[in-house]
This record gives structure tokens, C-alpha cells and sequence, in this order.
């Protein structure tokens, strides 16, 4: 598969200067593209490596149309055209259809004719897999989850049974969807499991990525809203709704029935309490606590700045002291302030 | 399933103020409770959600008998009485007994007669799957493990060799009992790898998350003892003892040799050293790194407050600054003694 | 299987104090060694617990050769040894050769004649498997993935399509290989994917923890070189590259295109921002998060001191006003300066 650049643009817009019947076979990297694929410019920092190269022609914005003489795309936005580019150049995977001998589906299961149910997968009683859509091998879809068309289930991905999914939502390996949440009652010195009896429900065109958990609601559901992006190893406790197009990074954990806004961003290994709102469009930072609701879009941060060690823990003995050290400040500047009075009597 | 509010008390204890031939068929939260079903107040602070609820009666303590009108149940502890009426309307599912035609079973192994061995689930050689427990489809369980009665093994699954587990244990899927510990030792510049050859023990009555991963021992063994309860995504290294009935939040880790006590309550994220040993009833909060022995009961916590991130990058380069910080108001408070002692000269 | 402490060193070096014909058949720790197992002191302050122990004979440095008279075994690295005679007593299991009726083998996968593929486990188109690997019941290694000689894969390990492993490498249970990485372009309030065609490259003898996840790169590939190890529960993001014999602790993430160098230690939880290098030999401690660069080797720490909570919150809510305590500070110190020059004018 390969293309001219004058019929790249013709599919995705742009402009192209110098040699518009240049040809090319696949994206790389400005360091390693080969005279057969395109590289691309989405940082006018990185300009310098232009000129080493070999990439036989580039993508860039019109503030770097100059920067390089060489056959090229003028883009508004020159990331966003790249994946487009990489996206052209890499179509998904096109799984044959049907349902593999090895796999188990359930007589009472639906699944649509043009699906593909991947080698030792499962499907219980009740499950729906909708047109399009790929179950990878070693899945298994619980009784009665709804699959919609389109979705990509990579392999080993465990949805209990309930589930509902929308269209075009990729699981990765790994991820589990509808555990029990961490429901506990303390009685008498024991914990009594409360039954978790709501859902997940998941929106279309959400991604989520390998070994990231989501459990089911304690009674209503736990919702991810369309559009909705997750990183690996993410942890969504029960009846937390994360609202549309928003991107979490990797480790993060959200606790019971948090609420977060649509096209707010969150840093990974980040972790937000229980029964709180996180307004739309805030950011959260990489390793930071939130324990209190936000209601103001902006970026909120807890992660501290680390030292080399022996300097670190010179410092880091002060932390038990902060409350004195700020007494004694306090108490510093009333004298001081006595002093002075003294001096002018 | 329907219950009238009479046959409820019959069974679970509890007073009926109104008509107790009220029938309800589930349990649902203030909000999305219909007539036909049964809500519950376990906290006074939302009393006033009750006069919007359409829920045809209600749980509540004695202190909020006066705060409806409608049919109630009056519990002592309405918390726990609405776990144990949620278990009533939700009784867990039933599966069918037997082996699956899909299912691997070594000859060797010895499967109770009304055991669940699901769709693709692998039992190897010499494992035991005691009566009642249902092993879900997909799950692997390795060579000479055992598995108590009335488990709930749910999909994907794994447990390596030789583990043992105790009865009504419930394991989400994803998690891993008995991978082998981070056992290295340096040898020039390489890493030895140490055979770990300790086992997982776990006791009566212990639920263990989604991808959670229990290593097993090094040479001794790791244990969980019974009735402890371990969230999504947690890490329990090799040699780790987790006392009877501690409950741990998702995230957390908890390093190699580490002794927890009974009846802890471990917080989301938090990380554990290796070697250390925490009394029982200790709670440590979300996020906090405990790096040292806890010999006494109580609540420990090294999580930071965040802030807007402007204003918590400017206190936060003042980390690096502790040090000075407390020698320069020590130095302050000496040369204020000083002056104070020249003025009354 | 039982040794003489004459054919342990015959086979591993070191010497023999004591009757070299006292036959073990095991290793076990100091206090659960019984008379026909050997055990070891590796730190001279666990010395106390050698008068204690029931084993047989002991592998002890040369600085403690004295301090008991069973039979013994002086080595220059006693824990080294350790790993060795575990090694010698606990070889590994070996799997039958061949490939399990109930595993999914594409015909043009390719399986080398003394590699063993566990049951339902699935091979797809292209992979290949290298003489003497163990494919894990459960496991799933995607098109064209190829597999060196002597891993180990354990149940239930997921592998992507074009991944390439090396030789002597372990996988545990649950871990992810070549997940896309988390690429999204914003695109008009929404987030547009990007293609993730990199590839995951393992080096030799590196080993993998149970649920740890491993991108697949961008466009070029994510690294990890030889010998490097990596316990359960990390994240490496698209386009990283550990160095060689780098070993890192359990819940540990590394973000997008973080060189890590060589023979590094990180320690657990640790966070590692994207686009950063880390030199060789950088020792990082538990909790801490990098944020930029390190050239030089050493020890990089940012975790805080825990303390018992309303201690904690008395001096945390402190954090707040760092920046303000400095100019306080700064403050006094010149106002005292202006009290003193008054005060001998």
C-alpha cells in the first residue's frame, strides 16, 4: 500500500509543496524514516532534525513550511494529520468472521453474522456481539453483556455478565469489566459482602487499556461516558460515572462513586476520593490526590519534587515540623514587632 | 422473588412501623428506587432525600424512625441490614454443576462431584476443587492446588501450583496466586534469580479483587488470613502476612517479608516496606508510604494535600528549602535573644 | 533428591567446614529449617538466630565462619550461594514436550519440536515458538510474534502481534505484551487515535511480573534489553527502553519514551515521567516521582515520612504556606538586621 502525497491530500485536505508525486509506503519518526516513508514536524523544537532525515518527504505545520526543502504536507495541525496519515497507512486488522471451533458460545447467546469470535473464547448465556465486532481469543463475555458493533476485544479481556458496550469500543488484554465493587459492611468484627447488583455501562468509541479494571455499580451502574479514553492498570471503583472525552494516563485509581467531568484530562498514577465532582475540563497532574470536589475547570497538582537522596532527607525530617516551624514564625514576628516598638520609646 | 416487609424481619430481625404487608422485590438507592422496591437510610445526613424517594419503605436506624411515613424497616444497624436484605433479593448465581466440555481436567485431578469447572478453565495435575466451588471459564488452576468448598473463581483466573485456598473464597478475575516473588540476588553485574519455592495459603472467607497478584513465598510461605478482603489491583509480595478480617483499598502494594495485623483498614495506593510488621487495628490512609514498624493501633497518613497548580508550585520548591528554612529560624531566634538582652541593658 | 555439602561444592565452590558428608535435600529459612535442610545467614545480625535453628547445616560467610560449629558451607557471597543451591534443590518443572490437544496452533505458526503449548492456549498465524519454551495454559501470543528458546510462559499471558522475546525470558501470569500505547491526538474536543505500529522487543533472560503491562511503540519500538527485571504490576508506556540488568519494583510507571539505563534500580511505585533520560546505575527509591532528567548515577528520592493523622494533618496543611513561611522568613531577617544597626548607632 503506498500513496502520492498529491493523493494524501486529496483524503485528508492540507497542501502540498515541492514534488506532489512523491510516493510513500508508511510513517516513521524523523530519525527513522527510510526515502519510501513520510515523517512529520509537530514541534517546531525539533526542527533542527529535519535536515538529518532520511524520510522522503514530511508533514508540518505552516509555521515550519520553510524549514525543509524536501517534497512535504502543509497541515493546520500537523499531529492531527499525522495519525490521520498513520491511520491510512494502518488499517485495523481485518478478523475473519465467524465463530472459531474451539470457542464456547452459548446456544442462547447473539451473535451477529459478521462478528469474529476468536480461538478458546467464550460467550455465556444471553451475551449480544454486535456486526463487526472481534472477540480475541481466551475472551470471555459474560451472561447477558451487550457487545456493540464494531468493538475490538484483544485477547484474554473478561466481561462479567451484565455488561453493556457500546460501539466502537476497544478493550485491551486483560481488562475487566463488572468485578464486584468493594462493597463491605463491618459487622462484629467481620465484613459482610454487600451484593453488587448494578452494571457497567460504557459509551461508544471509549478505549480501554490493558489490565485496567471497572467494577459494577453496589445497586445503580457504573458509567463510562462516549469517547472516553483509559490508560493500562486503571482502577474505576463501583458507581463512578467519568464523563465524555475525557483521557486518564496509566495507574490512576478513581474510588466509589466519584463523578468526573466531561474532557477533563488526569495524569497517571493519580488518585481521586470517593463521592466527589470533578468539574469539566480540569486536569489533574501525574501522581496527585484529589480529596475534594472541583468545581472550577483548571490544574490541580499534589506531586512533589524530588531531590537526591541524602538533600532529600534533610529536608523531608522538616515535614513532621511544619506546625512548629510556623508557630515559631508566628512568635518571631510578635517579638520583633515588641522590639521595635521598644526602640522607638 | 418478592418479600413482604413482615417476611423480611422474620428472617433478618429488625422492627416494621406501617404496613407490613408491604411487598418489595430489590433494594435500590433513595434515587432510583420504585414503589416496588425497598431503599434504605444509613446515613442521617441524607434524611432529606427520603420525601423525593418513590421507594415503597425503607431501612432505617431507630434515631430516623420519625423521618418518614411510609412502611420502614427499623434497623439497628441499617447498614448492614441492607447487605443482608440486598443478599436476600440477590442470592448468588447458581451454576451448573460439572465439567464443561471445553474444560481441561488432568486426569489426575480430583473435581467434587457438584463443582462448576466453566467453559476453557485448565485444572493440571493433582489440583483439588472442593464441593460446591465454581471454577469460571478461562481460569487456570496449575498442578497440586487446592481449592476449598463453595469458592467463586470468576473468568481468567489464575493460580499457579501448589496454593491453597481456603472455602468460600471468592477470586475476581484477572487476579494471580502464587507468581513467583522479586527474589534477585546481585551476582557481578547480572541478577540471580532466587527459586522461589514458598507457596499462597489463604484462609476461610477472603474475596481478593480484579488483577490483584499474591506472590507466592520465597522459602516459607504467603499468607492471607481468613475473612481479610483485598480490593482491585493490589500487590501482595512474597512472605507478606495479612492478619484475619484487614480490608485493603485498590492500588496498594505491600512489599516482600511485610506483617499486616488483624482488623487494619488499608487505604487506596498506599505502599508498605518490606520487613516491617503493623499491628492490628491500625488504619493507614490513602496514599500514605509507611516505611517503618506500627506497634500501636491508630490512623497514619503521608498523603498531600494538592492545590490550584500555580499556587502549589510555588510552595512546592520550598520542599527543597526545609533545611535552611528551620536552621534560618533557629538562627532568628537566637539573634532576637540577643537583641532582647542589649535592649534591657 | 539429596547432596552432600562435599557435592554442593564440588558443583558451586566454597568450602566445607564441619562433616562435608552431612546430606541435605533442601533450603529453608533459619527458623523453619529442619535436621535434613540446609539453611543461610546472609547478614551477620541475624547471627542470634543460627544457635536456634534446627537445619542441618548452614552456608555462612567467612566473617561468621565461627559462629556456629554445625557442618557448614564458607562461600564470599553467602546469599549468592543461597540462590544457587535453591537452584540446585528446586530445578525447574519440566513441561512435556508437544503441543496440547486442546490448544489452538494456526498451521503457519511454527512450534519447535521440544517446545510444550499448555492447554487452550493459542498460537496465532506466523508466531513461532523457540526449542524448549513453555507456553502456559490460557496463554494467547499473537500473529507473528516469535518466542525464543527456554522461556517460560505461565498461564494466561497475553502476547501481540509482532512482538519479539528473546531467549531464557519468563512471562508471568496476567502480564500484557505489546498493548497499544496510550497515542491520541485532540482533534475538535474529541481524541483522535493514533495508530500504534512500534513493536515490543525483550531482550535475553528477562524476566516479567504477574499483570505487568508493556506497549507496543508509536512508530519505533519499546525496549527492554537483557537481563533486565521487572516485578509485578508495572507500566511501561510506548517507545520506553530499560538498560540492561535494570531491575524494578512491583506498581511501578514509566511513561511514554523514558530512556532507563543500565544496571538501575527502581524501587516500588515509583513514577517516571515521559521523554526523560535516566542515566546508568540511578538507584530511585519507593514512592518517588522523576520528573526530569538524571546524568548522574546515585540515589533519587521524593516519598514522605508517614506520621499518625491529626499529627499529620497539623503539620500538612502547613504545605500550603511554604511559600509564605519563606518570605516571612526573609522578612525577619532583615528587619533584624535593621534592629541591630539601630541599636549600635
Amino acid at each position: 500500500m503506498s500513496y502520492t502525497l498529491a493523493e494524501i491530500v486529496e483524503r485528508l485536505g492540507g497542501e502540498v509543496l515541492g514534488d506532489a508525486c512523491t510516493r510513500v509506503s508508511q510513517i516513521a519518526t524523523l530519525s527513522s524514516a527510510q526515502p519510501h516513508q513520510i515523517s512529520f514536524l509537530a514541534n517546531l523544537k525539533y526542527r533542527s532534525q529535519l535536515a538529518g532525515s532520511a524520510a522522503g518527504a514530511f508533514i508540518m505545520g505552516r509555521d515550519a513550511a520553510q524549514a525543509s526543502s524536501k517534497p512535504r504536507i502543509i497541515a493546520d495541525n500537523p499531529y492531527t494529520y499525522f495519525a490521520r496519515v498513520s491511520a491510512l497507512f494502518n488499517p485495523p486488522y481485518a478478523a475473519v468472521p465467524g465463530v472459531h471451533s474451539s470457542a464456547v458460545v452459548h446456544p442462547e447467546a447473539c451473535i451477529a453474522d459478521d462478528a469474529s469470535i476468536g480461538a478458546n473464547a467464550v460467550v455465556e448465556q444471553g451475551a449480544r456481539i454486535g456486526a463487526g465486532s472481534i472477540v480475541g481469543a481466551g475472551c470471555v463475555v459474560g451472561r447477558d453483556s451487550i457487545i456493540g458493533s464494531a468493538c475490538l476485544l484483544y485477547a484474554n479481556v473478561s466481561v462479567y455478565h451484565g455488561s453493556v458496550i457500546g460501539d466502537r469500543v476497544i478493550l485491551h488484554s486483560g481488562c475487566v469489566i463488572g468485578s464486584d465493587g468493594f462493597g463491605l459492611a463491618p459487622d462484629d468484627g467481620r465484613w459482610l459482602k454487600i451484593p453488587q447488583i448494578g452494571r457497567v455501562v460504557i459509551g461508544n468509541d471509549v478505549e480501554i487499556g490493558a489490565n485496567t479494571t471497572v467494577d459494577r455499580g453496589a445497586l445503580d451502574d457504573t458509567v463510562i461516558e462516549e469517547g472516553a479514553k483509559l490508560d493500562n492498570q486503571i482502577q474505576i471503583a463501583h458507581n463512578v460515572r467519568i464523563g465524555a472525552h475525557t483521557a486518564i494516563a496509566a495507574c490512576t485509581g478513581i474510588a466509589g462513586s466519584a463523578k468526573i467531568g466531561a474532557h477533563c484530562t488526569i495524569g497517571g498514577a493519580a488518585m481521586i476520593f470517593g463521592h466527589i465532582e470533578i468539574a469539566d475540563r480540569v486536569n489533574i497532574s501525574t501522581n496527585t490526590l484529589i480529596t475534594k470536589s472541583l468545581t472550577q475547570a483548571g490544574t490541580y497538582t499534589s506531586a512533589l519534587p524530588f531531590s537526591e537522596h541524602s538533600e532529600w532527607l534533610k529536608n523531608a525530617v522538616q515535614m513532621r515540623h511544619l506546625d512548629s516551624m510556623a508557630k515559631r514564625i508566628r512568635a518571631l514576628e510578635k517579638k520583633l514587632v515588641e522590639l521595635e516598638k521598644n526602640q522607638h520609646e
